[in-house]
Formats: structure tokens, sequence, C-alpha cells
């Protein structure tokens, strides 16, 4: 019985904070053995000398990533998962064995438009041959799509909590005109390396706004949109903001809407639209980053005055924003529970 | 000389978190004295017992509020700011001899139509007859009028901030349609007394919206709109946010150019809205809550694309967006230079 | 088979933050049904008005506290939470139905000497008669008694971060002397209630002392200490601080070695006297608050030089401090794995 | 008259946190002018450019580093302020014209033991023969010496806080035996380059101890002791902690007194030994962090029992444990009242 049956995976490149995120999930996930690790910076070092949280629960050591050697080091590996940073997945995608199922936390198959991969990450893109067999992992929108996938490409952090706080209303054709998204994040977004922008010093009391209009995200949105959109909508403004919290992001999006509906029916697109699923809860009123924080719950809320409508979202960048929809990916992939592994929650207070 | 004489001033209400401000900055002003400070709570304590930090460098005890002893309590009062709760300075200004000029924290003055003071502050105003004598104490843009005035009423944390990043757009006939703002405060701006919002195990990592189309603040936007609009505009839609900081209020003003304006016109329409005014500061790209936390500037940056503008504006709630505010325009009703006691700036990293 | 049987479970006070937390370590427990919560202020209310990360995964609503209904409400619960104030404990303790197991959270049956409770606590108890028959939950000291017992009285959250880096070397006669201890928390040790000591504008940035030479949890770490040592030790002197955090227990303790042992020996001192301790970590240097935040763990690490010995604790105050610990006593009780519902890991960063 | 004098005054080292703190402080001096400030890696940018909080206040930009060109470089400067790393001042002050008054804010001159200096600094001295012109700039206790010297060194922002914690105690006998000091600092006490113990992600809810007797901060306080012990007394363990806390230090010290003195005669023992000293403050239990952040006070409190003393010192690390204390040693170098510039308090809530 397919259920009974323990999964090998493999993180390649561990040693992030996504990567951290996917390790302490897999580690607990009852289906799934976590066989091995990787980092080009710390192979050879134990598991806890980067993420001291996990010593003690696992004798793993970080291996090299994967060369020309991959097809031998991932024989008995059913996912991949990397976590790598962007521009590097497309060097490693190609070198990897048939038999293994990709779930790719980077920017670099998410984009079946190569001019706009180049317009927002700034580079030329290496191997987008491969990209046509990725199935954009946003989870709630494409759940059929994902479970039959072998690539799937997991969204960004503002693209999942911002999607999925439109894509029902767009797909119920309820709103027209400019998409204004005001965005904030906490630091653990810019990853483990210390730099100016999350020194604890200035971050502790910050708060600013940065890529204004530019931020890479935008065009994940701008591909789905385009996608479900029934009748042409305006421009999608984003703006993103550096916020002095560790984890979390906090969506706030002014909509107009073609005609003036009210909660009831607001509620039933989103319902209509979702139907079960099990990590987007309805809030009365606006959510809180501090409710979602080291879950895989994407909070949805929303006000509106005549026809101005403002929705909110918020999650935890690491959790439903990276790790936690890969390992929900993968559920779906491995064709187990959805949930597995990932309904644990203690965040609060944090 | 007028510059030499030293004037003395009461705080009623010191014991609040924009009292305590007022105090210290008044403490530290060469040509003031500080002679009363009053509470209807802490009457009798010792100004320490209340503002720990002030220990040393006073022996000011609180006073009750002014009631029938105005008169008396006040003689030899040159200026009277009033820090009390919204509500209590409509009570208070009718008793207050007529020697007196009065700075007013709250927000029962700043709007000349009542039933807007009703709508937005949720009861009666008591006082209305008053009203029309109070100048609008946004600094920059009444400067003039300040200076002549008995009577001002201080705009409040919000308002600053998002008025002084619109009014040039607004006078120079830059923008059209709908105003968007999304606004996000410190937790200081609840003042001194704990709650929900403002108990550190939940706000410590949290970020939510609260007050959709409804914060008190918005009128005071809309009545300066109305007032400088060349043509009609859209709608204001006003959205506060809770960020977990102190102090800081960072807002984002998403706007509609009416031509392809760039940048140096941009600054144009500012500078020559506000000309020399030392606490506005223009800096590139977006500013940062850090860089005027503890400090009287509002810095003022943006961003556009096409007709798309994006303004931001950052300054400190408690010193630009109230106490501060209030003694450049104290320095202006007395005829002393307007930074008297408020250039000092100590506060990065924070 | 004992395995197979789910256990019926009541959380009575299930209102605050331990309870909280309580709840959900519970909901995913494999052997466990969470079949009652209880409050007094929320009796009604469902649990996610209380807890909202807690929102969509479980239907559950506040029950009053249980009265002279306890052996009806309690009938088919096996094992009763009691995450009360202190003091509240001591009133529902004898009414408690004779079927049920009992795991006290608060100070009411962990002192021996009513003299000492009253000292500590200020008030008179109740119900000594009861406090004979209660195991002090120290799980790592006490597992067997706590496997075998029918009553536990979990201890306090500073007296498990010290007393597990205290008893090896008490047990195993290292030192002498007076013990110092220095100890550090996050504000969610001052509960769920909004106070002056939580408030968050000035708890962010401030440090400070309190209870000096008197905090309750030093009278559990004398007792510890009075059973277990081999010869007579000094004065324990604990100095409580409240850190700008809100989860974890820091605590440093200075010690005086009888002779000059070096790393090796200490460890071995704590393995010979914990054994196999799935939840006690020895870390090279100093632990950190941030590797153990959301977990069961306790990290511990130590220092020398000549005599004098520093030994570091660090653990989180809601888990292995309250919650964590109370459902590993639990398992015990239940003839359970230790660990189960508790090796949950995703907490770092925070 | 002297106090009419304008003096002219260089920061060497301007673009770190103290040195930043210096030029915030010196530019609002009414009896000085900041002629000059100086940065290895930011010769040639705005002031602004590295701290932009002061934008607008002064057109400044950073020279580099004197070097051969000294002697003219500093031809009208009056008083330099050595900002730089440890280590650098050594270089520097052999290079300095003889007319000019110098502030040392590093390590380099404070100890007159050579080998005290190689042990805790590693590495050797190269300008040893200056060492005996400084004179040891802790206000309080060498306020003559200091007003008298033309070489200060200023000390160490844990050693500021311990010592005038302990001095009076040392200097009239009160106490024998170990002196056991733990003492947290917030991560701006790292200064402004990012690294691992200042990132945000982990820095924020973190807690750890670090360089256990061993800090550079120890050979300070042991120089001080020795100097000022009436009877020899016990040896001084020092443990460092970072807190997630951006600016204070709270130092706890731990000590058995000779006698059971009670708060008076503890009281008088400071008054004693401090007489008129406008920047302690001495506080009912403990002080808070967030009292002194932002000001050039320490606040110092104490609680008893018995022969136990312990004794709390807090202060603003980059204030009076830098910047602050520089600027007071300057006034009294000068011949000018020593609080000019430092009075100003803004800090709370912050």
């Amino acid at each position: 019985m397919k259920s009974q049956h323990i999964h090998k995976v493999a993180v390649i490149g561990a040693s992030g904070y996504a990567g951290g995120e996917l390790v302490s999930i897999l580690m607990r996930h009852p289906k799934v053995q976590l066989a091995l690790i990787t980092s080009s910076e710390k192979a050879g070092s134990r598991l806890e000398s980067v993420h001291p949280h996990l010593r003690g629960l696992s004798d793993l050591e970080f291996a090299p990533h994967p060369g020309s050697n991959a097809a031998e080091l991932l024989s008995d590996i059913d996912i991949v998962f990397l976590a790598v940073p962007h521009g590097v997945s497309m060097k490693i995608v190609p070198t990897l064995p048939s038999h293994v199922k990709v779930i790719d936390l980077t920017g670099d198959f998410r984009l079946s438009d190569p001019r706009q991969f180049e317009k927002y990450y700034g580079c030329k893109h290496d191997a987008m041959q491969h990209q046509s067999q990725f199935v954009y992992g946003l989870t709630e929108v494409n759940r059929l799509r994902i479970g039959a996938a072998r690539y799937v490409a997991n969204p960004g952090c503002f693209a999942t909590a911002i999607q999925l706080a439109l894509y029902p209303l767009i797909k119920h054709d309820v709103i027209e005109g400019t998409i204004i998204i005001d965005a904030k994040t906490g630091s653990s977004g810019s990853g483990h390396t210390p730099g100016e922008a999350t020194h604890h010093p200035s971050r502790s009391s910050g708060f600013c706004a940065y890529k204004p209009f530019s931020h890479q995200h935008l065009a994940e949105i701008e591909q789905l949109v385009a996608e479900h959109q029934v009748r042409p909508l305006g421009e999608v403004i984003l703006q993103t903001h550096s916020a002095p919290m560790v984890r979390g992001i906090f969506a706030t999006l002014y909509l107009k809407m073609r005609e003036e509906f009210g909660s009831a029916a607001l509620r039933e697109f989103f319902t209509a639209s979702y139907g079960v699923a099990p990590f987007i809860r309805y809030v009365p009123g606006s959510p809180n980053v501090s409710w979602v924080k080291h879950t895989n719950f994407v909070d949805i809320g929303w006000a509106f005055s005549g026809h101005h409508l403002i929705v909110y979202s918020a999650l935890d960048n690491l959790v439903k924003g990276a790790a936690g929809a890969a390992v929900q990916n993968m559920n779906l992939m491995l064709g187990l529970d959805e949930t597995l592994a990932l309904l644990s929650v203690g965040g609060y207070p944090s």
C-alpha cells in the first residue's frame, strides 16, 4: 500500500533558512526519510553547526551539491528539494537523474517568458528548455496539476500571499482597474547571510520601502493575472517594505470592485475558488502575522467601502511562503494527505 | 528685547507619552520655563514617578488639571499645551483665561465641520463655538497663520506624515483620481496605558491592519485636500497598520499623476511649496523610520513608473507627529527661531 | 494494547499562554484526545477567539471550570491539566474525581513545607493535606516516580532551567559555598493579561531586575538542594531579570568547585545523572535562547577558570518551562514514549 | 574669557556608531565647532551617507585619517577624539601634533601593564611609551586629573557601568571576597559592521553568554580594584551576555559585605565617593535600560539580604559608555560646564 512506503528525500541547499525549515519539517514527517542534505559552503559540517535548534535530532552531515555524481548520489532518492540561491537551480536541474521528482524553491522556473525572467532577475536563463515541464506550485490554485507533476516551481513568498488573496477575485471577474499592493516582510526573507539591511541595530526599529515597481515576485503575480483574468485588468503595482520583525509577510491589496459586493459574496468567491483548502483561513477583519508565524496557514480578511475593497493576507514567509508549501506540494506529488507534517502550531505568542 | 524673555509654559496632561515628550523638549528649551505640569491620575506624584528617564532633571510635581481655579493657576503662564485624551480639551479650552496661548494636541479642534467630528470621533462636540479661532497647526503649510495665532490645533501623527507628502502635489495639481494611503505606526501611538494591542508578547512579532476607511486622521486629510485641491480629486482611502516597533510612522501613498513628471519636477513641487522648511528632508528613494526616530524631521522620498507615483513619508509619531511639532508651533507663536530645542538628534541606531 | 488507546484529557484554565501551548501540543498528540478546555473568563467562547493561531484546527469551546459538577464533567477524562493562576489549583484539586490523574502547572503543590509556601506566595495554603501525594515533576530527576504518580506538580520555569543545571553538581558533591544565579526571562512569563511590565513601548528596549532574593521559584530550588546535597551547601542567591524578548529563559549560575574539574569530568557528572534524557542537550560554550525557542529542549553549557565554574541553561518558558514538560510528564504517566508530540521544532530563526 | 571661545574638534574614525554619536552630540554643543571628521573606508563620502539621521544638519564630508599630514591637517584643532578600532589609536597617537588634546575611545591606552594589554587584546602594544601620559577617563572617579589632562583614555562601556557601581564599595572597604559580575549588552556594542552575532533574524530573540572570564574590559576593572582596594579583595569574575536589544548595558554585581550595611549607609558610601555627579542617579530598586537609553546617565540601585549585596548599574553603551562620557571629559578638559550638550533626553519610550 502506497501510504506505508517511506519516501527518500534530499534537500539541496540545506544551510539557508528555507533549507533549515525544510529539514525541520521533513524530520517530523511520518512518510519520509530525509536521506541527504547538501551545502556548497558547509559541506562536511554537521547539521547542528548551521541549524543549532536541530541539535540532537539527527546525525546528518552536509554533503557537497550534486555534480557529475548526481546520478549515483541520488540513485535512491525520490524527491529533491532545491533550496539554493536564485540562478543555481537552472544549473542543477539539467543534471538530475530522470527518476527523481523535483521541487524548486528558487525563482528559476516560475516564469514561462524568458524576457520576464531576464527583466526581473537581471540575468540570462540557461535552461529555459526545462521550464515548460514545471508546474507553478501555488497549491490551492494548481492542486491537481501539482499532484501529477514531476517538476514543481514553488512560488515566491510575497507571490503566495498576494496571489491567494487575488486569485478568486480575478477568476470571478470581481475587480477592475489598477491593482495596488502594499506588502511588508520580516528580515528572515533576506536569508541567513548578514548584511546591512538585516543588521540588528538598524533593522530593529527601522521600517522602509524597497524595490518599487520592480520586486521579482511581481512577475509571478502578473503571470497569474494574465492567465486567469476574465477581462483585461489594469496594471499591478507592487511596493515591498522591510518591517522590523523576523518572520512574516503581510500584504494589503487595494482593489476596485465592478459591483458593490458584500462580505458574504466575497467569502463565496473565495470558497468557490478554493473549496476544501486546509491551509487557507478566512478571518473577520484583519489577520495578524503573529497568528500565522511558524504555521503553514495563510490568513485572509477584507474590508470594503462602496466599490473600494481592501484585502489582507498574512503568512509565514519560511513556511507557507517557502518550505511548508514545498512539503504541501510534495505530499500531493506522493499521493499523501496534503497536511502531513504541517499541522504543528506552537508559535503564539512569539 | 523679546528674545531675552523667558516664557512660562504649562503642560496640561503631562503624564502620557506625548506629555512626557513635551516635558523633555521644553526642559532643554533656552527661552522657556516649564512652570506647571498637570495630570488627572498622577496629581501629587513627582515627575520621575511617571517618566523615569527624567529623574534628576527637575523637581516638578504633577498638579491636578485646572478647573474653577484656572485663572489663578495659569495667571503667569504664557503658553498652555493640552496633551490630554481626545474629548478632554473641549472641556478645558472654554475655562482658560484669555491671556494664554493654547496649543492643543488632541483632535478636538482640528475639524471645522462638526458632522465630521461626530462621524470620526463618535461623540458630540461641546465647544464648537471655539473651533473657528483655532489655526490648524501643520507648520509647513500654515506657518504664517500659526505665528499669529492664539489657538493652534496640532495635527494628528498620521495626518502630519501624510499631509506633508500630499500637499505639494495637490497644490500644484499634479495628481488625479483616488488617493490610496497605506500607513504603519509603532506602539507608542497607542499611549501609555497597557492594552491588548500593545501587549509585548503579541505585539513584538505581530503586524495587522486596523480601522479601514475610518481612522480619525482621515478627516483632517480630507479637510486639507478639500481646501487646497485645484480640481476635484477622488476619494482618499486610508488604511492604518500596527507595526512591531515602538516609535515611528511610515506612510506609503499610491497616486496617479496627470502627466509623467520626473524626479526633478517632483522635487520642485515640494521645494516650491515648502521653501525653507528646516524639518523636511528629501531623501533619494525610501526614507527609513530609524533615521527620523527621536527627531523632529519628516523624511520624504518617491518612486514613479509612468503615471504611477509612490510617495513615502516617515516621522517619529511622538516628536514631529506630536510634541516636536507642538514646540515648533510654539516657537513661531513666540517669535522665536522655529528650530529652538528641536535639533537634538541622537537616535540612530535605536 | 495500551498504546492503541486514546486517552481523554482536559485542560483546566486553557485561556492563558501555558494553557494555549498545552492545547497546541495536545492537538497534535497521536495518543490523546483533547476533550475539554475550560476558562473562568472565556467560558462560551470558541478556542480561536483567545488563541487565534489555532483557528481552523478545532471546534472546541471553553467550558466553565469544574465546580460541583466535576465528577460528571470529568467522568470520561483520564488526565487533567491545571493551568490556572497560582492559588486556584488548591481550590480545584480537592474537588476532582478519584479516577483522574492530575498535572498541576501552578506553584500550589510544589513545596512540602507550608511555611515556605506562605513565605514565597504570600498566602495561606488551603489544601496542604493533598501535597504529599504530589510528585515534583522535574522529569529528568524524578522520571520513575512521575511515571507511577497520580498527582504531579510541574516545576516553575526558572526552577526547571536552574535545577537541571544544578542537580548533577549537587548530587556529585562537585560544588561548595554560595550558589549565585542570575536569570533572565521573556515577557510571556508574565502571562496574557496586559500590564505595565509587558507594555510594548517600554518593554521592547528595557532590561531590569526584579524580586531580588525573593522569587517564588527559589523555594523549589532550595528544596531540591536540601534534598540532594551530599554536604551542606551555602545559600542560594537568585536574581531574576526581565529581558526584551517574548519567550525564553537564560540562567547563568556562578559556582565554586571543590576541585578543579575539567570539561570531560563535568560532562560525566551530567550524563551520569541524567542518562538517556531526550530533551537535555549539552552544547559547547553558551547555549542561546533562540536555539530552544518553541522546543522542549533545555540546552546546557559551561565555562570554568580554576575553581570558578559558570553553568548556562536555556529553555523556552512556555514549553520545557511549562506545557512541554507537562506533556512529557503525561507521556510517562500514561506509559507512552516520553517524546510523543514534543519533537517538533520550527522555531529558528524567530 | 575662555568660555566665549569656540573650540575646534576633530573626530578621527567618525563612521562607526561611537563616532556617529560623537558627531551628533558635538553638533549641538554650544562651545565647540566640529571641524573635521575622518574615516578610512568612507573618505570622500558625505556625513549622511553613513549617518542618515544627520542629513540636513551639516555639510561635513569624511576626510581620510591623518597620516604624514597630521600636523597640517590638525593645525587649528584643539581636541581630537579617536573613535577608531582597537589597535589603531596606538598607531595614530604618536603622529599627533603636540598642541592637540586627545580623547581616545579605544582600549589602547587604558591599561598601564603591557602584559595585561597583550593578554586581553591579543596583540603587542606599539606605543606603550605614551601610556603613562594618559589619564583613565572614568569621570566621576578621576574628575580633577581629567580636567588637567592632555591625554584621556575613555573607559570601556562595560567597565564604566561596572566600575561606577563598584568604586564606592571598594574605596570604603565595604566588601570582601570574590566579586561576581553578570553583564548584558545590546547589539550596538558590536559596531556597525554586520556579522553573525548581530544578524537580525537570530539576534532578535536570542540571548547568550560570551567571553567568560576573558572580556577585555575585565582588565580595566581589575586595574581599578587594585588601585583603590583598602584590603586585598578576591577575584573579579565577569560574564558578559548578548541581549536582544540595540542600546544599553545592564550589570548585576553579586557582592559580599563585611558588615550588614543598610540602604542609608550604602547610599552614603556612594554620595561620599561621588559628591556632585550630575550623571549618576540613584534609583530605588532596579534601574532599567529603557530609562537611560539615549542619555548620559548611569542609574544605580541595590538590594541586600544579610551580607549579600546586589548592585545594579544601567547605562547607554554609546552615550555614557562611549561618546557621552568622552564629551563629558572634553568639557572638563576645556574648563566648561561638565553637562554641556549632554542633558538632552528624549529616549523614553524607545
